[in-house]
């Protein structure tokens, strides 16, 4: 189950263009802006054609009542990105796995006819640490954690102790947990320090904060911190640390058919003329007797309407009445991480001959991190890199021709010459992109969460806050996006 | 020298709406928007009418290159903004201090004939800590920290180890500190907790970074307030803690005759037309061939363009081409703090005659620090009040009546029955003005001058950044919004 390839929508994607979708093609004609008279009026409108939106009304059609979907970008699906590579195959550019506990994500990829397979995970790991490359399993205890023999006791020592303070953060409401104040006024950064670990357990923090959030452990409270890693699991299985980090059993464990962003395309195609692009939402008045959203060109009127999206994007509207002061401040404190997503394309997946799995944990950037993305069939070999947090900022501020030469060097570094020349270069700076600006997800500084969490939620009148960033399970990732969504409808539909 | 009263503007300042300044009354009516045909090209435009962008305005003009100012709101001054007590005197409900080493804003105002006044301070300061009131003397070697026997030593040794810290902070770039990732790696609370303060030390350290901030010590980076410190003062006599905490000789020495909102109101009338009020930009496209700036109804062009304001502000503009990833971040990283101005009118100023400065600090919120706010002359008698940080986004979210209560709870606390029942009441919430949404000053979190400082200046193509944020000297200060703007119109004019 692939989506169509279109040659010149493929060499826009190359470019990294918004419009880089093989999947936009797919949608009919009536979705498209501007073609024929489109609906203004609805009882609940939604902004933003993402997983948290489309699941929102796709709850509300169900429940009888009318939507509509108003996209500032000319494709759906939000931070998920199909790009071809041809002969009908895709491969992500943007959030693309799903694993054990995303419950939702996995129902409604299951209602939409969409299959998954697990990520490519045979073979041996390759751990990179002062310029020595060790092959290890990454099936051992510790999952994929290296066999660092120093690093390893410390890191079993600090993960589990972690676990055991996110189990008392509460999901609905992280600024009431016993120790919130003290948690939420230092950085992770600060915490790893507390506890002595060696060079070796403390680059691995580093390293799995930047693979998890995109940023460094300095950026990041260490409150949120933990609330992140409870939210990772459903009610029966709360969240843990390794489950963020690990692909087989972990938040990295499948794949979708087709590209994660085919879901968003066919709960877009479900719902018609209902789903408006390019549209991006200007102003947003409410009173009384109801509530309009502008865009550019079209004033649609309704009941209520959801807002998703990154929280920061969502301060760029204009709100009249205006946003309450609380939140209009909690949207100066809530950034988004910062992610290069790179792959480089060859016939084969060659890495696989030599007994490798693709998968790389390094101590030396910009790419410390990689994965074989290849299709289900293994035609083409796709290596998948991040640059995460300082790499990503420090790469994506240099120009194109050094970036790819910088990424290629990671991946000669760890998988040999034959990385050096890929048939294609595949980037994603997700910083870049107007209608997203960071991945993976937004996070809280210290101090945020104590005196503005309240906010992230709080409907403000008939405005509904949905969006990765707002569920309180599996809090920032596709699944948590689906949750977020149909939680908002029901707020919504009252 | 003081503005016209208008009794139906002073009655709208009680409603602490946009609109209520005496002084836009005094604006020339060929600079209130809408009336003449308005100029659409110039050299320069600067967006902002405050402190840096007139600044800016008055810079170009003096060179013989023209400029036009584009103002959101129907006033000039930005976060200064007077009030009219009625009889020709007025009190500032935004910032209103001046002292020793703040050259520019000195200048600026000797230039508009604005003379100053020393800030009220003879007498006794109250010290409030676990319910009793102590009365010091507020001129001792330790300036406004309070007789604390425990705490003083404490505070010596800690302001005097930042005082040396900040030194080593290069005011044009901090992230070039030598310890810049270390102090960039912690926030300011974490340092406090390490230095084992007694909880009376902790607590004024707390009570400092509210008054100087409108933080709390977990929101803000060492490095920030490191940097900080060392700004606040001229090449001459580089900055200290003290001096930002100090009435006497510090930051809080003097004030304007005639309120600092009169500096803009001034400057604004010597510019005339070229200064246009109600003009929100909401978009900037740049080209090789120049600038074009758009308001909802004017579209001005020019070679370059100034943008003042908060950085959270500079966010809300569209821009064409995109913003550069990096500053894009940078600007949902730069909150601003969360501060409320509370004033009580009473006939006179009682607390004089009890041998009292008006200056109280408390370990008791919502207002922990006071001020006498008097006129030059003495009469009206007016207690200033500050919620910052915590207590001002809690106090912010209660309804009016409620947050008057609390108020003058605290001023009858500290200064008797005689101050329940004040003659006016005048609060400003600066975080809840949507052309602000926070006061003082941006702040950075940890994480983010080491990452994205570059970007705090760093022109875009014919964009160049100003305002208080953006200063080397007196950072975050009025002095610091105009040699902001002096700078940002050097660099304009190439």
């Amino acid at each position: 189950m692939t989506t169509k390839t279109d040659p010149q929508i493929s060499r826009r994607a190359l470019l990294g263009t918004a419009a880089a979708t093989a999947g936009a093609a797919a949608l009919p004609a009536a979705a498209q802006a501007g073609r024929t008279p489109q609906p203004t009026r609805a009882d609940v409108i939604v902004v933003g054609a993402g997983l948290a939106g489309l699941s929102a009304a796709r709850q509300i059609v169900a429940t009888g009542r009318s939507a509509i979907v108003l996209e500032a970008r000319d494709r759906v699906g939000g931070r998920t990105l199909n790009h071809s590579l041809g002969h009908g195959k895709v491969v992500e550019v943007g959030g693309q796995w799903v694993g054990p506990t995303q419950d939702e994500v996995a129902r409604l990829a299951r209602e939409l006819g969409i299959r998954t397979f697990k990520t490519y995970d045979r073979g041996n790991y390759l751990f990179y640490e002062n310029g020595k490359l060790t092959p290890y399993s990454g099936s051992g205890p510790l999952g994929p954690i290296p066999p660092d023999p120093t690093a390893v006791a410390q890191l079993a020592q600090i993960l589990g102790e972690l676990d055991t303070m996110a189990k008392t953060v509460p999901l609905a409401a992280p600024w009431k947990a016993p120790n919130a104040y003290d948690w939420d006024s230092q950085t992770f950064e600060t915490f790893k320090r507390s506890r002595g670990l060696g060079r070796g357990a403390s680059n691995l923090i580093d390293l799995a904060t930047e693979a998890v959030f995109a940023c460094e452990p300095r950026d990041i409270s260490l409150l949120h911190v933990l609330f992140y890693i409870h939210s990772a699991g459903n009610r029966r299985s709360p969240g843990n640390f390794e489950r963020l980090i690990s692909t087989g059993g972990g938040a990295q464990d499948s794949r979708f058919v087709g590209g994660s962003q085919l879901i968003s395309i066919r709960a877009a195609r479900a719902l018609g003329r209902r789903v408006m692009l390019s549209q991006p939402v200007r102003r947003i008045v409410q009173d009384r007797r109801g509530v309009t959203v502008y865009t550019d060109r079209l004033a649609v009127k309704g009941e209520a309407v959801i807002v998703t999206g990154p929280p920061a994007l969502t301060g760029l509207i204009r709100y009249e009445p205006e946003l309450p002061a609380l939140r209009a401040q909690l949207l100066q404190r809530f950034p988004q991480g910062s992610a290069i997503k790179i792959e480089a394309v060859y016939p084969r997946p060659f890495w696989r001959a030599h007994g490798l799995a693709g998968q790389v944990t390094s101590d030396t950037g910009p790419i410390k991190i990689t994965f074989d993305n290849s299709p289900p069939d293994g035609t083409p070999g796709v290596l998948l890199g991040f640059a995460e947090g300082h790499d990503a900022r420090v790469l994506g501020s240099l120009p194109a021709a050094e970036r790819r030469r910088r990424a290629l060097e990671c991946f000669v570094r760890y998988f040999g010459r034959q990385a050096a020349r890929p048939a294609g270069y595949i980037e994603m700076n997700w910083s870049a992109e107007p209608w997203t600006r960071g991945c993976y997800v937004g996070y809280t500084p210290p101090g945020v969460l104590t005196d503005f969490g309240t906010a992230i939620r709080a409907p403000f009148g008939r405005i509904h806050w949905a969006g990765a960033e707002t569920s309180e399970i599996w809090n920032g990732y596709m699944d948590g996006a689906v949750r977020s969504g149909q939680r908002a409808a029901r707020e919504a539909l009252g």
